[in-house]
């Protein structure tokens, strides 16, 4: 078993994730080429392939013994494995729609795991400099200032954040509309932006008081999770119990009771385990 | 009829927004003490009347001739006419909801119109420090670097913007449900950010393809109007035709090419005028 201190590790990472910032801001007003993945709206531009290229050369260098899994690795056909090593678990362009589109609100989310606990998250939006961190234990922080997720726990009074999503499988649009309808009348609001990881750090900042989403893999939620939990709000299965961050579905909200709300609104759905 | 110097009365403007902009941001973090207007969902706090007052006090120190409409004058009962006068149209917090979440996309929306042009539009989001001007004639800006519409035109590449609203009426909501359904499957994506001003400064700086709204006012659209078409972009009646500034909606988009692909996915909603 390969050692970790979680220190250390945090300051690579986060000089990382800096450095993958500034190929972002690059590359981010420019004209973007852009390739297909899995159906016309499921993007990848060189951005995302050059960042997570990077950051793996940067774990290499630093920690050869730890383990990668990345969007664009598993894309490329590698394999998705949580192990108990150290992990890396990266999303070099979260929002990548968001991106094509010169859209502000892109982010790198990185996330590294230790026994499959999360010890550090990083979220970092590099057009609006907004660095979210976490380290377990150790709170969450925009910007070095602590965050909290808000003391919302009503649903009439919450802003929700529904994402319509990048799929257009049948069945998903349908849930998404079903989800939406249910909740349009019943909350103080529905916001959509378009990155996941941007999503949960409102909600750990205490700007939305929820969010949700299937269909969502691992390196879109991992980091946002520990940023969301040491902030005091919680991320949990959309049955509710416990989150299973390779289950491709997640709720996030400041407390358990607003989550307990909204989850007998959703309509489940039910898909492929990363 | 009163005198009109745009630069003059720019440099007040300006001045007048940035100064509010110290009063929301100095107002955002703390708890709000709202109060409801229309329905459970239609907010009001003491920053926009207060941010209203101020505007008010600093345009008849200024301007005495010039007229005004403000979003909660009209609340309060002032009438919402447009005369010939220079007449300053001003949401001092358009995004109450996102202002009273302390969700960080709010804004002061202000244009001054004479002989009914708009001669002059302001957005300012002090959260994020974003200042969107423009003057008739002579281009848009974001922090005074000049802004452009994007160049996109095909209605599947497009980046669309589709609110849900602050309303609970039946017939609204089903026509925003419609509309959604409408375009989901058909655009590069859909965000919802909830502030109609941002909205339209994000298509004249080129971030979204198109935003279209039923149920705003012209204090929402006024200043974002003119931000658009000096930005490169069109801005329309969802029925195409000239836009109505008093029509109660509107859809703007990066060309009027892409304008007209949407139109006719769009159910149409019939308002009572401002």
């Amino acid at each position: 078993m390969a050692e970790f201190d979680v220190e250390v590790v945090f300051t690579v990472a986060l000089k990382a994730v800096k450095d993958a910032g500034e190929i972002i801001k690059e590359a981010f007003y420019k004209k973007k080429a852009v390739l297909t993945k899995s159906c016309a709206v499921d993007l990848v531009t060189e951005t995302d392939q050059a960042v997570e290229k990077m950051l793996i050369g940067r774990i290499k260098e630093n920690f050869p013994n730890h383990m990668f899994i990345g969007e664009e690795s598993v894309a490329a056909g590698e394999k998705c494995d949580l192990t108990d090593e150290p992990t890396w678990i990266v999303d070099p362009v979260d929002g990548t729609m968001n991106f094509v589109h010169s859209f502000p609100h892109s982010c790198i989310s990185l996330a590294v795991l230790y026994h499959k606990d999360i010890h550090i998250g990083i979220i970092y939006n590099p057009i609006l400099d907004q660095m979210f961190t976490a380290k377990l234990g150790q709170g969450a922080f925009l910007n070095d200032k602590p965050i909290r997720a808000s003391e919302e726990t009503e649903l009439g009074k919450s802003l929700v954040i529904a994402e319509f999503g990048t799929n257009r499988d049948l069945q998903k649009m349908e849930s998404v509309l079903k989800n939406i309808t249910a909740l349009m009348n019943k909350v103080h609001g529905l916001r959509a932006m378009g990155s996941a990881a941007l999503n949960m750090a409102s909600v750990a900042s205490g700007g939305a008081d929820c969010y949700f989403e299937y269909g969502i893999h691992v390196w879109d939620i991992a980091a946002g999770t520990l940023i969301v939990r040491e902030a005091g709000g919680v991320c949990i299965d959309t049955e509710g119990g416990p989150l299973d961050l390779m289950s491709r579905r997640m709720i996030c909200a400041s407390s358990e009771k607003l989550a307990l709300q909204i989850i007998p609104l959703l309509t489940q759905l039910k898909l492929e385990r990363d």
